[in-house]
């Protein structure tokens, strides 16, 4: 069973990091933000993730953080925060705003009275509701709001070793549920049910949830990009776009495969080829101090190359961490170079009118050749399904 | 395999009744904004459920709606819309903001060129984002912008034919991820490894999804009104809260149940009593025509006469459709009257500082006595662990 946790020291850590980033912006104070379905700061801040009702980690210039929640979750956040003081807000609860009738949570004008406050940065920016900016700013007067994702991407972008031991953990998991689908999947499943042999494995192994609901997307479904399964049931003889994905202490990454039904024609196993060639490459070129865009610019012109070129969606791999997809993106655009203990997804997804697949695998950038997290079942295969139908 | 879903005509509709709805605000167009952990309202209007990015339904005042969604989930949103108009936004990508190099998406300002817009309303108001609100709020000028939950609220409130049937299939499959657990918990497990019993479960027998992560809270953890689950072992004798809730074609609900590892002393029994009590007295108390804070003045009255009133956090029940717990919430404030087919989460969630349940069930709100959606293993009974240990 799985124990491999960030230490409380850590936690401590992040945040006189983050302060001291803060300090080069002016912030007095900083608030970042997270939902459900987007835990990365708080988490990351606390190690508390919300659940129905959304959550804010506030860190002063100097001093101690506090977690701020909703009104139902007091009981839950004392047994998983980092962060000792706890403010429960009638702004963090469900969106649905349920009543707590006689309730007398503390309000912002509550929370700030202790803080002087001229300049307050938000990370988790692009998902901060409106209503609860409206009321901060009220409460604030004339203070300055920004947005503050940068200061708090330069503390996070590269990973610490117990981080990385998390993501080794995560992806360790992540093949054990990538084997429950090769070992047992076979035509006449539902996708949901491909899906569920994975999660089931997962949960069993370790894992304290699925990094994401995990994919399972077959013939005409997989060319998505993003996707969910579908009761559609596999079919001999198409292509069929697993993603698999654990979590660990709240880091996850991501195994991605296209698996062949059975017989496997030229035409596809040529466009799984170079798919698969091309995260090859994308692997062999992912060093520290290599412009992140070079990386790019060489992967596209390799697909392009070989005749794929409009199968390209985006670049060929992404952060990972608390997110299994996060800031930074390796674009042809990309301003960055790449250093020691980043860690991306390499992400090659290719998709014409009929059919699309994803060959991924998370690596740790190190001065060298990268740490591969996981390489299971990356090979150009046809599973023979003979003996499974 | 569950084969239950909306019919397209319904989704036509929902349209016209939400455009009849707007005209009585003067709204020249409506936005229903969803997330991933919140799709409620953009699956209501199109049935797509965004991952990764997030969504927006346009309606106008008259004529046809859109589907604003982010710039990787076009294949994937066309294999799943209702609505047959979709527009990328980059507004709607992932929050960690992905570099889309060469991308040409249409603007807000594109958007709007065939709209005349003074007033604009917006669901899912408490989740907006502040960033997305900014760009809009630019785009429409001098354009009035209201909070527009309560027009939406008005046309989902009651739940039709379509939609109980939904709701009956995953009530039905609930109950499948319930037997999972009831049949194969035992000390030793952990909590993560008993919601994949009941995940795994509900995956292969006809849910495209669980309507929220599984909860199984062991012991000191059985106090959590809102939780995930964790690596604990379960010990012999401790009191286990479970609750599974399986989503299908969008709706999803929720069974609650305290499970007793063995031996149930005096006091634990009669804890679990009055919450199971609580729950019998709520569904008999919830028929149409009923004023809602009645019904949770009666049955707090019920717990403090009890001498548990210290042990309540919240009302007895919860609305329950697309979300396990959506508007409106049965509190002794409320101010609406039950009427026939609300369908209603019944939710007995009873803490103190040691322990804690939740006995939980939907109802559909009739003229007489409410339908039960699941009734499994409702009752105060110690499971005998003799033979699993």
């Amino acid at each position: 069973m799985s124990q491999v946790f960030i230490a409380d020291k850590e936690f401590e850590e992040r945040i006189q990091r983050t302060q001291a980033a803060m300090a080069g912006q002016n912030l007095d104070v900083l608030l970042a933000f997270s939902t459900e379905s987007e835990p990365a700061l708080v988490r990351y801040y606390s190690d508390y993730w919300p659940s129905f009702e959304t959550a804010v980690v506030l860190i002063p210039a100097a001093g101690k953080p506090a977690l701020l929640i909703g009104p139902e979750s007091m009981v839950f956040a004392r047994s998983r925060s980092r962060i000792e003081r706890i403010i429960q807000l009638m702004d963090f609860r469900e969106s649905s705003q349920p009543n707590y009738p006689g309730s007398k949570l503390p309000t912002w004008a509550d929370v700030f009275k202790e803080y002087h406050v001229t300049k307050l940065g938000i990370a988790g920016w692009h998902m901060f509701p409106h209503a609860i900016y409206s009321n901060l700013a009220k409460a604030l007067g004339g203070a300055t709001i920004v947005d503050a994702d940068a200061v708090v991407r330069s503390v996070m972008i590269t990973k610490s070793k117990g981080e990385l031991n998390c993501l080794r953990e995560a992806a360790r998991i992540s093949e054990i549920g990538l084997k429950a689908i090769l070992d047992n999947i076979k035509p006449g499943l539902t996708e949901v049910q491909v899906a569920g042999l994975a999660t089931a494995a997962m949960l069993n192994s370790g894992a304290e949830a699925t990094g994401y609901p995990v994919w399972c997307c077959s013939g005409p479904n997989s060319n998505q990009a993003i996707s969910r399964p579908t009761h559609r049931r596999i079919q001999a003889g198409e292509i069929v776009q697993v993603c698999v994905g654990a979590k660990v202490s709240g880091y996850s990454n991501s195994i991605g495969r296209p698996l062949v039904m059975g017989h496997c024609d030229q035409e596809i196993r040529r466009f799984l080829e170079v798919g698969h060639d091309a995260e090859e490459m994308t692997i062999d070129l992912m060093r520290s101090g290599t412009p992140a865009a070079e990386v790019a610019k060489k992967v596209h012109g390799f697909i392009k190359d070989r005749g794929y070129g409009d199968t390209i969606l985006y670049g060929p791999a992404h952060g990972c961490g608390q997110m299994e997809c996060e800031y930074p993106f390796v674009e042809t655009s990309s301003t960055f170079n790449l250093v020691e203990n980043m860690v991306f997804q390499v992400d090659i997804f290719l998709a014409n009118r009929e059919m699309g697949f994803r060959w991924e695998d998370a690596v740790i950038v190190t001065n060298g050749k990268a740490e591969q997290l996981s390489s299971l079942g990356r090979e150009v295969k046809c599973l023979d399904i003979k003996e499974r139908i």
